[in-house]
């Protein structure tokens, strides 16, 4: 078996994916083994008594929308006592940013990757501040998730017919020119987003007050489209999965409690250890004790090398996440040391058109003693709070060294 | 007199300056001292007989446009015999890209300035290649404007209304930070544009058919937002004009045969020198000996401190106008040693959150030899070709001798 061999087929997979945004469907009619009593979460598997607090309310948010239940303890009487299920996002096609709580009876953008024809999955944004991933679920934040589902959603469904697939590579290759990483500086992808959907929206709308709420609610949000950037990088990832013999990572994701890896030439198994404490900003008022552990799907961003990784095209991140402009330059340069190669078609002027770090390979985090840098929201440890802020965080070095022992275990080395 | 003194004076209204888009008219109706008989141009005065083919070329576009001629020939015998009178943008408080030749008829920009009271003007940005303003004048340029005026012009104006205003001087802000110069590119800016507007378009439009149209063109054009920058730009050096004993360069502008600057300190002074062929990138099948000299009024955008001043903050532009990203970097660093201050809020994260180079001071381009590093679209030279390339260019250092002479006159220093 050649490792080299597998890792560069691997990884030429993931950079030859080409997502294209074309549709957008009910969870359960889309996501492949999606069912109404199941709810789709990030990270690796976990128990509602092991569960964080935000992927508690966010729980019990969907529960609520789904009319399920009207309070936390209804929501964890129903998941404890099996009649609703918890499945991570990863093992049916998709992901959620933060808690990424996907429920039976939510949008989900649906991604086609034009070269290898798989598909992946992602739910809509909901904005900041109060919102379901990060574990609130008050009134406002499930009225909004409401007109989300029964305003928005018919419209954008039909505006993505209209506009015959958005190319979500070429998007996220233009957004790395125009200061975004693709996973906490969306800016520029958002208002890409919106000007490639904007005309589909006012012809489909049937009436122009509608059209016009659904417009101001995309531009009003930078992070519009994080959700169908991650399910692109998604069906990315997945493109580079399963190669026997590969050493490339394939899943970084954590549900709060811990963080996951999984390998392409590891098949389905997860490598966990307890997520870390973000180190960040915070929002006035809040600070480092109110924080939750890492969490959240986003880490696909990094997993196919942009996000965190491609740090140095977004210099003005800093402002939000922490450091200097110097420290964005850093950090990609210091994830080229654990990556397998350069991107072909994700370049960064900064570093005069270098490809951004593409593929981690896990001989190279145990070698270097280098973990993959990350950018990240941070949510509130309590149920129904919120975000407080985002910063940077590094998976645990555990998991990575497991990995690495299964990897000799299965192929004898 | 203390020249210092007033410089500072001159480059703290310079950035004190707030322009703000508050409406939309027809150039007769809003522009002071526009006439039926008067078509405005970019740069310093000119005739007929010393106008170069794109500004001839544009000339007669506007004329068929206003219907008083259908050939270049019946253009000129109007110019020449005085029925049509040209004066600069710049003598009637207006701007326009490359030839900028605004017809009475014309919808432009109304811009504001919320600090000091008064306005600048703008007309629209048609778009890419076969345009007006880089001299071509066919039925699909003439079309393609009266498409504007009667379509989309009525709707952009209740727009602009239904906004409230837009604010240029964040929307340049907030460019600079993601990947645009504000002169040559404009990606960013054009769909911040597109974002403030779009809803109003959707809601004020007669019908969804006439808002997604306007919507594409706007979003296609990824110059859309460049004129009202420039009107906002010209709102900035305006506010520094006419500040006693100040060396601050507030105008430079380029008729397309002469280049021309104006001195805060030495009033409506003109001085000029025959303008250079700029240094760029061809489109294919055009050469450097297919351009015309330097064009248009866009070199508002480097008086003010953004453009060729803030390449540092547009890494990608490079592959528009030539070099590498290291050309842009230092051509910002070459810039602060001709300009009096940095903007205090014009910044570039590049250069760790440094402000722009602003307010060039004329005893500095003389000391140092350093003339102003200008970025510019290129046309061909002959009437009705239109753009055949992108590209740097640089004043002639005569205009600053020139002005640096008459301020000793008229200062006697």
């Amino acid at each position: 078996m050649d490792i080299e061999q597998a890792n560069a087929k691997a990884v030429e997979r993931m950079m030859e994916s080409h997502p294209v945004l074309v549709g957008l469907g009910k969870a359960k009619d889309v996501i492949p083994g999606m069912r109404d009593d199941l709810l789709l979460h990030a990270g690796p598997p976990i128990t509602w008594e092991r569960a964080s607090g935000p992927l508690r309310g966010a729980i019990t948010g969907a529960l609520i929308l789904e009319g399920k239940a009207t309070t936390e303890a209804q929501a964890q009487a129903l998941v404890e006592s099996g009649q609703i299920k918890l499945e991570p996002c990863h093992h049916h096609q998709a992901v959620g940013p933060m808690a990424g709580v996907t429920a039976p009876s939510m949008s989900v953008y649906i991604i086609e990757d034009k070269t290898y024809g798989h598909q992946a999955f992602s739910n809509l944004n909901e904005g900041y501040g109060k919102v379901l991933r990060y574990g609130a679920y008050s009134a406002e934040v499930i009225n909004r998730l409401r007109w989300m589902e029964e305003v928005m959603g018919p419209v954008l469904k039909d505006a993505i017919a209209a506009s015959g697939g958005i190319d979500l590579k070429a998007l996220i290759s233009e957004a790395l020119h125009m200061g975004d990483e693709g996973h906490n500086r969306n800016k520029a992808g958002s208002i890409l987003f919106l000007k490639a959907l904007a005309p589909h929206i006012t012809r489909v709308s049937r009436e122009a007050g509608i059209a016009a709420d659904i417009l101001q609610a995309i531009g009003d949000n930078a992070l519009s489209v994080l959700n169908p950037v991650m399910a692109a990088c998604k069906a990315m990832a997945d493109a580079a999965h399963g190669i026997e013999g590969s050493t490339i990572v394939t899943t970084m994701a954590r549900n709060g409690t811990d963080f996951g890896l999984r390998v392409s030439g590891l098949g389905e198994q997860w490598f966990t250890a307890p997520a870390e404490i973000p180190q960040g900003l915070y929002f006035p008022n809040f600070k480092a004790s109110d924080a939750n552990a890492d969490i959240g799907d986003s880490t696909i961003t990094e997993t196919i090398g942009i996000g965190g990784f491609a740090m140095a095209a977004a210099p003005a991140i800093v402002t939000f996440v922490s450091g200097a402009p110097k420290d964005a330059i850093n950090t990609t340069l210091e994830m080229y040391e654990i990556n397998y190669t350069e991107h072909k078609y994700f370049t960064i002027p900064q570093l005069d058109f270098r490809g951004t770090p593409t593929g981690i390979d896990l001989r190279k985090v145990i070698e270097t003693g280098i973990t993959p840098r990350v950018n990240t929201g941070i949510a509130h440890k309590e149920a129904g709070v919120g975000q407080i802020g985002a910063g940077l965080v590094r998976p645990p070095m555990a998991i990575f060294e497991q990995a690495l022992v299964a990897f000799a275990e299965k192929y004898e080395i």
